[in-house]
């Protein structure tokens, strides 16, 4: 029998998670599924066929599982940006607004070498400031985003308009609107 | 020029971190050397060549990018064991003791079926607690786990004996004297 789900299929969404009113899209049952879990990867990296990609960059924590497969897709290395704390060597650290207060992201200082091209992925951009935070420490570290990838986008919280105004390109594979 | 270099060699070790006195072995290096993150992935899974391995399960949050990695060179899905709190649907959880005081780790209770096998991920084995709480959540769930590969192994701290004692088949690709 021809399995005719497409990648949104995979997606469940669950309603009033981590607050009431949030629909939260979870990808977990798309990457426990074999098949929803290539095809992830394989859309992900469509745009970018025949570009020159170094490094892919992940976000914590569930950025690490799509971008752990991404590299090795590519036969690349992978660098974790991780919440403040959590890397044992040299780093730099860029902090940014949350919807109350602020939070702190870091990369290891020698992760990227000056001229590197990037590919940043996450599984979700919401308000996209964890992401512009990460391309910050990319670029500080000399390196270069060639594009940011993600498996769902909530355009409406304006993620996407914030990145493609850092002059970002912006791939995702599903939409949602709303939050 | 032909690369000699071995796993080991592209893993680093940070003094006095998190604490003082702990030599952390920082798998990053590793990560992000595109020939030592193939090289570790491959090696990972050479002992479990032939054997049916329906899931991969990864322990938060190196696990993630590891396991990522393992799920796509096998073609088979991914499922998250993650810190309590993080997982929106339905989970089941298991408690497991530190040094001071206690953790829990949770699963979604449909990311496996009976009678799945399972092999676990994490990038460094030392008490072993966190490894055999996602175990058991493993075969609470009615599925098996056919192995526990690790990156690094810490044999002293104890955790290969915990595992074994299990009954597992535990696997790690290179071994560090003391914590």
């Amino acid at each position: 029998m021809l399995d005719t789900k497409v990648l949104q299929d995979y997606i469940r969404t669950i309603p009033d998670f981590p607050h009431e009113g949030i629909m939260f899209r979870d990808v977990t049952t798309l990457f426990q599924d074999p098949r929803g879990f290539r095809l992830a990867v394989d859309q992900l990296l469509a745009p970018f066929v025949g570009q020159r990609i170094d490094m892919v960059a992940g976000l914590e924590a569930r950025g690490f599982i799509l971008g752990g497969a991404v590299a090795h897709q590519l036969s690349k290395g992978f660098v974790p940006i991780r919440k403040k704390g959590k890397l044992p060597a040299a780093t730099i650290e860029q902090e940014y607004e949350l919807e109350y207060g602020s939070a702190t992201v870091e990369i290891h200082d020698d992760a990227l070498k000056p001229g590197d091209k990037v590919l940043l992925v996450d599984d979700l951009l919401a308000t996209g400031g964890t992401a512009e935070a990460g391309i910050k420490l990319i670029e500080r570290l000399g390196a270069e985003v060639v594009g940011c990838a993600f498996v769902v986008d909530l355009p409406e919280i304006g993620g996407r308009k914030r990145l493609e105004d850092m002059g970002m390109a912006v791939h995702a594979l599903c939409h949602y609107a709303g939050a």
